[in-house]
């Protein structure tokens, strides 16, 4: 449905347009999708999310599709439909395959299962884990 | 808390026996922890917990290392304070350095905020992604 | 889709026209919508829970627009689609304007986004907050 | 428990020392909280969650304790300890008294209830919350 | 930690302390658990909250120790600990033995994988599926 | 929308088929639902989640209709069309009826409303509770 107006380049202010151009050339695409175009409507939050996105998925430690693997992971266990689509459509311009695909799928699936089952015994932290998730 | 009883190998079965021994051997350790523990409560849940993480969790089209990643990211998401330790702990024997755990931890951050955006204008999917998406 | 039958006012018993009444009277409105209509299928529900919303979105100590913006967050967060469309229209008709839509949803994604760091470093909680939250 | 070192300005960068000298400013304390000195650990997260953060919760068209009622909501019917405590004890700074905080609980409580009510039948949005959703 | 007063009946007012001996009259016991005790701080939540309760929860179509389990599995699916324990302990008194509560776990660790998998896929609903939810 | 391809019986590989004919036979129809039919381009994904779920979903200490009701709780909980829909269908198949329904969504209601006014105040649990919870 979209509950509001997609912003298209005709009608953008400069404010927004620079934003447009910024996506178009990090992404190398001439393509603006629909997600940017509503949050058109609030340039600070247009701003503010496009900035913050281009560096948390920029690759560092770690790569560009490990980091759309992981945000798709989060985006289909959430049951967000519009980013499980674009994620999965950005999984694969990065890289991923049929089967990484199912692979991922899998392990999302077999998180939420086991997260419950710790749910549902309040499992206590075995020390050695503590010890070793608290890296300096 | 832990609400139940951790079942030690001392006063295991010889079927949670059979499960805990392949546990050592395929990750190399000499240590059960505690999910394991509390799940042979359940010896129908322990054998068949344990038979799809071994399965789901082996290296395939994905490595080891980024499949704990996801798996983490989901943890970390849904709020399962023993996954998120434990896996943690996993991730970072698999080789997830504290570079990749910072840079895991701000997607996970991000696809949480994106996602509800997403939500809050139940923004239609762009045609080019549902495409992309249903791989053949 | 709608999984039942929407009861109009035509077929409604006595006891789900009370209801509808009170709903109309107290919303001055001749319009009911979808939600009491389903949940006219099972009259006490439809009661208990007009009743609960009607007593606890009354303005008091937080006033009925206020109230519409907590509710609409809510709704956004748990990706409820009806729920983000109906309030994001009662907050209208109470008072919402573009820019409080707008900075709603960029709080919503906020808080969302920094539940998830806080989740996955565990951090324990300020004293001070504690104290500071334990309000009498 | 919390899974890292929280970084004391004693032992912060300068680029840490920055942000916790803007923190401090803004918020006209004395007192860093956990939450930013386990994300000091990764300054780049620091830095942007704090702008981040500054931005979107300084009053604007919604004024600065409707945004931390807001907050605050999200983050209970997320489950998140941390933030329940740091926004209850923030959103109290602000001015919320004991009655805006019972009345906030019960709307946030009613929310996540109707919002299952609708997921159960997968009621259908009426046209004109849909129009009225979709303000221009 | 509990954030507020715990109200015992030596401290209650006479509209608390009504609920307080409708609670013990409807479980027969002399026990007022935290719950009740901390809602007692708004009286009208309270009040509004065990009507609620003892409405929902009586037997009906559905006995009263299945709505124990599915209340229950919910409240582990969500992660509340304090609605896990006391569901727990409230399901276990209503007859759920071990074994039930092995499986109970083992079905919530399923549904929320298999609720993956769906939205993983966006799979859409088979005709007949839909036909036989619409009862009527 | 469905992101992917639909393996229908006629394309499956024998692999597939063979689970496609236990499905068919435990469940004494001739129709293969779409989930099944998606799950199948992994056909790891497939073999291993019917074999769970034919095991988990068997009657037991619990009977099949309420092991149904448990699913179909958590999966409105969670928000998940497709499970709400075959669930739905799955538990009316299995004798849930009108009302029982209608008491179900209402349990589920009321747990996801509980679940977050416990969350609100970080109710710590009763002693009584905790040793109850913890069978043996």
């Amino acid at each position: 449905m979209t509950l509001g107006k997609l912003i298209e380049e005709a009608d953008a202010s400069r404010e927004v347009l620079a934003v447009y151009e910024d996506i178009k050339a990090t992404r190398q695409t001439d393509y603006i999708n629909n997600f940017w175009k509503i949050l058109a409507n609030d340039p600070n939050t247009l701003r503010r999310t496009w900035s913050d996105l281009k560096e948390v998925m920029a690759p560092g430690a770690i790569d560009a599709l490990t980091k759309e693997l992981i945000y798709l992971a989060v985006s289909i266990s959430n049951g967000c439909e519009y980013c499980t689509v674009s994620h999965t459509a950005a999984a694969r311009r990065a890289g991923m395959t049929k089967e990484m695909r199912e692979e991922l799928i899998a392990v999302v699936g077999m998180a939420n299962n086991t997260n419950r089952l710790a749910n549902a015994y309040r499992v206590e932290s075995d020390a050695r884990f503590v010890e070793a998730a608290t890296m300096e």
